[in-house]
């Protein structure tokens, strides 16, 4: 099926996910993933930060961000890392709230990204031996969110 | 700060999240939204389709769909669709189940494109009249997911 006319030039822009405390969501998207932190918008009650990984050119300028594609939005509702009281966030993945899956990472080596986890203590949701798929493992970022992590040119 | 040397080469691949009915989803996505249908995958439970823009080149090549960013991964559990039971998935913005937020389409004609979705009756969750950001817009796709549509460009 050919794209409507009217679509053309539309984009894939971001995913938006919240996070309780962005230390160290940021801390795990940034050295743990290799995003760069490319916005971050203050407003009164909440503050949302803008990753992507650089593609070269202005990828990681701040007014590139809605021209390119692929980034993430974290949202940081302000107080909930200090609240004793809040749950924490719903993965998507299990009843109640189950909707919203994961996002997924390819790396060009998964065998050394998933070494370079374990090494940095990242936990993981399915490691490369666990279940049927070999070629694919889950670790979870600090609000329990899954990541999958992908061979780079797998073919599916 | 500057990405860790052994991520270089990670990628943002995809974001998934899980549909009841493929069939209105993929209208919802193609011809809606204009994405394409790159790769429909099989199992023996569940269904995966996994959508992009095209953008030239092999990127819409099914053996290209793990070389590339901003994909989105539509998982369908095979008998939702009929299954009087079943209760719908969570668009992550309620309780229970807050956490996953959006995903956003940046558009080169904000204003054409709002007007084409009322035309398509494609519900809306936030005009750009309602609410205090004017630049942007929210429409729901078939499972009420949060689709957030932003002009190409617009500087946060």
């Amino acid at each position: 099926m050919s794209q409507p006319a009217e679509t053309q030039g539309y984009g894939f822009n971001h995913t938006m996910i919240r996070v309780k405390d962005p230390k160290p969501s940021l801390e795990f998207y940034q050295n743990v993933l290799g995003m760069s932190l490319i916005r971050e918008k203050k407003y009164e009650t909440f503050t949302l930060y803008f990753l992507g990984y650089d593609r070269g050119g202005d990828s990681l300028k701040e007014s590139h961000i809605m021209e390119r594609e692929a980034i993430l939005e974290l949202t940081h509702n302000h107080g909930t890392e200090t609240d004793e009281n809040f749950q924490g966030y719903a993965s998507g993945n299990t009843e109640p709230g189950r909707g919203f899956g994961h996002i997924a990472i390819t790396v060009p080596n998964i065998q050394e990204a998933c070494e370079r986890f374990e090494r940095l203590n990242v936990p993981f949701k399915k490691r490369l031996t666990d279940g049927k798929m070999k070629e694919i493992a889950f670790i979870l970022d600090p609000d329990g969110y899954w990541v999958e992590i992908i061979q780079k040119g797998l073919r599916l």
